[in-house]
């Protein structure tokens, strides 16, 4: 989609959100790319576990598509035990169902959840595990909830950088107060009946002029077509049809014989 | 998060979905990771109009992550007319506010919205432009309704496989029935009042030994704090800080002299 500059408000202009912690991933450019996510869904704080590579990185800077913010302020632990040490509540991402005596949360009731701990002003974590497999159980077992993606369970791979963008995307979306549906064409001033009534009234005598109608009763039943085709905002295949045999007939004129619709003649019936 | 095989159903098991058509793409690569965040979610039918680049392509297929089947079906075509011609419904991604006369739904909205559709038996699409600039006016006049995804409008910037894995993330949320919330502990047989009862009577009957109670008043006050330190499932911080002085006591033994806790002499108090 579209490529925009960060403001000058930067992360902390984005308010208290749950720390992103990377548990010894292997690939810089992963790093890189998961900052940019969290930047995308408004998450600033980045901890990384024991990782495979050296730091700075440079493939990290490259993949980050301008999050360098991110990587900036991002801090490396020893262990996930000092990682999440300062944090009041942590969550597990997962792929699998795990037989685990802890709470199962969607990715959607997560960002719901933490979003309450954060306005009680709990500190909360989020834990991503290597690249190829996860989080291991003594990992695991760290965190108080396991989160997991609703996802095609015949095809679940996500990369690193996937699994934080929809976790993040659900995070923001608990706090994004947008409506679900919009319509522009609904704000504006909408036609009067007395505007529908002569559009219609128009359009028929235009009718009757190329002899449109061939009975009294057809004639009632495609007005009253028109009429809805009209008042309703989304055209059906019939209608479609109709219009068609509308302008047909107009471009055809009153007589059949392709005399053009311009002359004023008017047809008997 | 952990890579899965796909099954034997393969696309046709998903079952009817909408198709993901992607406006003049530049790079092979990023039909790949979208054919791969299309297949997460479900999403089996992919069209492209006006690639940049030649087809097949080998970038592509080395991006797809084991998503072939997607690939080996997709379909080029001429213009985005002829690419949504057999549709019934078309949806326009942007990740700009437009003053258009369209309906504008979040992606959730879409997910939900085209599965009634789909249930009724309409064909859906959803149209992705190329990488840096997105739909343009002409691409976007030919849709039904605009999709955004809700984003830090400070750091706005998503990749194509990125806005098709969201988009098809909450079309594959909109049919899934998995429980918000599961907690496996919860299903375990709960211990009973008694269970309980006898803990906290060996427990309490522990600390008299080892003379941990200074008062009768302070005695009352620890033992119900215990109590429900256990009836609850998290702990609080001071809880924490009684349950080592707990154990300290109980390491100590009951002269205060080091002796070990071992030994069974009965202190007075």
């Amino acid at each position: 989609m579209k490529l925009t500059k960060q403001g000058r408000g930067g992360i902390d202009a984005l308010g208290p959100a749950p720390v992103v912690v990377l548990c010894r991933p292997q690939l810089g450019e992963n790093v890189g790319t998961a900052a940019r996510a969290m930047l995308n869904f408004g998450l600033g704080e980045l901890r990384l576990v024991e990782p495979r590579f050296g730091w700075p990185n440079a493939k990290a800077v490259a993949a980050c598509s301008g999050a360098h913010e991110v990587l900036n302020r991002m801090a490396i632990f020893d262990s996930v035990e000092a990682a999440i040490a300062d944090l009041h509540h942590v969550y597990a991402t997962t792929a699998r169902f795990r037989e685990m005596r802890k709470p199962l949360l969607t990715a959607e009731a997560a960002g719901v959840e933490a979003r309450s701990m954060i306005a009680a002003e709990r500190r909360v974590g989020i834990l991503f595990g290597r690249e190829r497999t996860g989080l291991d159980n003594d990992e695991l077992a760290l965190a108080d909830a396991l989160v997991r993606v609703p996802i095609n369970p015949e095809f679940a791979s996500l990369n690193l950088a996937q699994a934080v963008l929809l976790v993040g995307y659900e995070w923001f979306k608990s706090g994004d107060s947008t409506p679900q549906h919009q319509d522009l064409a609904e704000a504006e001033t909408p036609a009067t009946k007395g505007d529908l009534d002569g559009m219609l009234h128009h359009l028929v005598t235009e009718l009757e002029a190329v002899a449109f109608f061939r009975s009294h009763d057809s004639r009632d039943s495609i007005v009253r077509t028109v009429k809805m085709m009209f008042e309703r905002r989304a055209m059906t295949q019939p209608e479609v049809h109709l219009m068609r045999g509308i302008v047909k007939e107009l471009r055809r004129g009153p007589d059949k014989t392709g005399r053009g619709a311009n002359e004023t003649e008017v047809a008997d019936g």
